[in-house]
């Protein structure tokens, strides 16, 4: 199989996955099971994968991990705003 | 910055912030808020990047993702036992 196309498949798939977890944050407005260090930490993981990706020119681990990023920041923007 | 040095400390960091959720599972033995078939997608979609890693001969990825595949798998497992 192309390499880039696996890599697509593959980032579209754990893309996928995290969206469920906002949807129920952003209906259930509840993010009581959430740790906010724990989504600083992941931000700042997937944020270096970005730069692995730029660093390398290899394009399905920049979209995939950007998309991350940015569902995951969603996340944090949805912590600080219904946290009790 | 060493790309694979890089790569490690992403896959690293992005490992780290899957941790707490198995911890949290094995604890409360509770696993209502967890949907398996995100799991199942998740679990694809990271043996894909395993499968990426290899094709593209990037140990970071093949490292992190494997290390994913597991966290995942025994989520999966927890899911089976504690699912009422």
């Amino acid at each position: 199989m192309n390499e880039n196309i696996l890599g697509i498949v593959a980032g579209v798939l754990t893309s996928v996955s995290m969206i469920p977890q906002l949807i129920k944050v952003l209906k259930e407005k509840n993010v009581d099971d959430i740790s906010w260090v724990m989504l600083l930490v992941l931000i700042s993981g997937l944020s270096l994968w970005v730069w692995y990706g730029i660093v390398k020119d290899e394009l399905p681990i920049i979209l995939s991990n950007s998309f991350a990023v940015c569902m995951n920041i969603s996340l944090l923007i949805c912590y600080t705003i219904y946290k009790k």
